[in-house]
């Protein structure tokens, strides 16, 4: 029999995903109100944890660099008195942010008389996969129980010391204002073992968000039987089209492979119609701002100082200051090139013609297009959903930036007056 | 090198999966009268072909009855010329179904100007799996096209001479109306792994719908590693509250369990409120409408003519004239009730209490809840979707009766005028 102190890591996910769904049926039924509450509470149970979760976090850092962790990943993992009150005020942001639940998508009255509604609920109970920014436990905790679903969090190894702190003061300003503790629960193991049993618990967790990197990602979506909303990669394209202002095209290819070049929605390949006539001064214009640039044999007829692209290129993520670029044959050759290699991130058109733009918008098939305007923009914030649990990749549920309301789905409900089938 | 003339399940799919999803681009852009006409020339040619496919169905037939078919699975199987019919008009029906592709879901300005919209696309390439009825060869196909989605079909293999003379006249009433014919693809090989291929077959289908009785379905959620649109059981609850109409009680439930036994809404479980004041009229009511009822022991405290319901009871779906029938504790005894034992599908309050049932409504986390309505219901042309896909107990995408909508996912569209990320 199993020691319920030490209990394998599918049981330990069983008995947690058990005390989460009570815990959601609960906050299902919570008004807007009840829960916004709940998350000022925890935000300020956070800020007067500051020295305790410091103190956590000092631990992590020491352990981190005696075991020799890259300075990237020391500073991801570090916390100081701003990042804790960066998560405070991010937790009272999120208790701010319009409320889907209960929203009624639509509504019909049958010839018989029963009106049907169909109505906004939460999904119900959320894992959350990530790695060393122990920030995640409360940004992802707040969105969870502001959509009315309970949280399990699995954070990584090295941060565990941080996120137990930051976990418990959570649950301490949860708990204040009268939500059931489980509501957010975080794993108490650091066996890796405990994810695979987190990907494979079917009707205890509903969906899997992993935040992370590719490695994270890429494991998470192999082996979920749960549904995971994430994206692997964002190779994503901007295509400037002839009819482009080549002021506009410079500025904006410029800004969005090098704004920043490690999030997910810079560019990564740049592709120039043929009949565009600026192309040199596009791709010099990149060049200049200290991008390398890795070229197909026409790009580098129009400018030889570029290196070659080997085909392995117009597939990679570099989240870094090298772009692809190719001279295409019109919309129909960077549609083509676009189908064939685009990660269904977000890919952009710069055009002046709108017919030629309104093309792409609807046959590019990736969860964002833009026209006119940067990849870099591609952030649940910038879209003015206050905040994002990820940006999602998959063609169904929810897709591109994800905040509350694609933390939610729908029920039906049918009110009668005694109508039987016929 | 694999024999590509025999090629193997996984080689077959992956290669029909390239070809759907060349047809799928196609179909995206298509307007709707373009997809409209395209569906009422396939239901010319399927009328046209009626004497091809009843002398096909003729071989499926001989091959059935030599091989022991039951009489039910035989009756599934067979097709008449009011059969081939009523596959032709239900193929013309959803023809007139209002298109959700390109509608706006919703749209917002940002204060820099960029205008952000969220506009439903088709999902891309769906697979059906199906079992001996042929007819799902032209729902499903036209079902998808209509939302502009290529189809993947794989049928019964009792039915596959049947299937191929339906798919064949479905395809060139396609091709007639200039789509292409790879828009529905009809798996040519009866090898069961070819199943196991499309359940696999991740970024090559998009969704699968199983479309057959519990052991397909069960098999299909086991094995899927592409989403799933299905129910697996349909354990439908009817709640009669303290304050329902006795008379309104007795017919709705009457209806709820006994108008079609067999059916997914068909009601499984009875719930009466102890404090009900005519729980033993009730359940006569029932068991004179030739139900055989399974009681708890407060049940045959009322009605001791009942049987007793075992353990097992409880999470059964009968599918044919038996009931459970269990006295529970008010409101609070049924929501627990329903909630370890409903399997998401339907489940229905009856009472006059407005305060009761609505409590009911939001508690209760089912795909579809009612009030005062028979569970029988619960079926996507009663629900004014004009058809259905099938029924969905998921908690993510699509929940209830899904039709064309369920068909569709959405994109980001982002319209600029040279915006750049501060």
């Amino acid at each position: 029999m199993a020691d319920l102190n030490q209990p394998n890591p599918a049981a330990l996910i069983a008995m947690m995903g058990t005390r989460a769904r009570a815990a959601a049926r609960m906050l299902a039924g919570l008004p807007t109100e009840a829960k916004a509450r709940a998350l000022i509470e925890a935000a300020a149970a956070l800020r007067e944890a500051t020295p305790t979760i410091l103190a956590a976090n000092r631990i992590d850092m020491e352990r981190a660099r005696a075991a020799d962790l890259s300075p990237a990943m020391l500073d991801r993992l570090k916390l100081d008195d701003s990042r804790v009150e960066g998560m405070a005020s991010g937790v009272e942001a999120v208790a701010g942010l319009s409320d889907p639940v209960g929203a009624v998508i639509d509504e019909a009255t049958r010839p018989n008389g029963m009106v049907l509604s169909r109505v906004r609920i939460p999904i119900g109970v959320i894992g959350i996969i990530y790695e060393s920014r122990p920030n995640v436990t409360a940004d992802a905790a707040a969105l969870c129980v502001m959509a009315g679903n309970a949280a399990i969090l699995r954070g990584g190894s090295e941060a565990v010391e941080s996120n137990r702190a930051i976990h418990r003061a959570l649950v301490a300003g949860l708990e204040k204002a009268g939500l059931p503790g489980d509501a957010v629960q975080l794993v108490p193991t650091t066996d890796r073992a405990a994810v695979g049993a987190m990907l494979t618990a079917e009707g205890a967790i509903d969906m899997i968000v992993p935040r992370g990197g590719k490695s994270l990602v890429a494991r998470v979506q192999a082996e979920a039987r749960v549904p995971v909303l994430a994206h692997l990669d964002g190779i994503n394209h901007v295509f400037v089209h002839a009819s482009a202002d080549p002021a506009m095209a410079e500025s904006l290819v410029v800004n969005a492979k090098m704004r920043r070049t490690g999030i997910c929605g810079a560019m990564e390949t740049l592709l120039i119609d043929r009949d565009y006539p600026a192309a040199g001064a596009l791709i010099r214009a990149l060049a200049g701002a200290a991008c390398e640039l890795r070229g197909d044999e026409r790009a580098r007829a129009v400018e030889p100082s570029l290196g070659a692209a080997t085909a392995e290129d117009w597939d990679t993520e570099y989240l870094e200051a090298i772009a692809s670029v190719a001279i295409v044959d019109g919309l129909d050759g960077a549609l083509g090139h676009i189908a064939v290699h685009s990660s269904g991130h977000t890919d952009a058109i710069i055009a002046a013609d709108e017919k030629a733009a309104e093309r792409f918008l609807a046959a590019v098939d990736s969860a964002i297009v833009m026209w006119n305007a940067s990849t870099q923009f591609a952030d649940g914030g910038e879209f003015g959903l206050g905040a994002e649990i990820g940006i999602a990749t998959g063609r169904l549920h929810a897709r591109g930036p994800v905040a509350l309301e694609g933390l939610t789905t729908y029920k039906w409900i049918v009110r009668g007056t005694g109508q039987m089938r016929p």
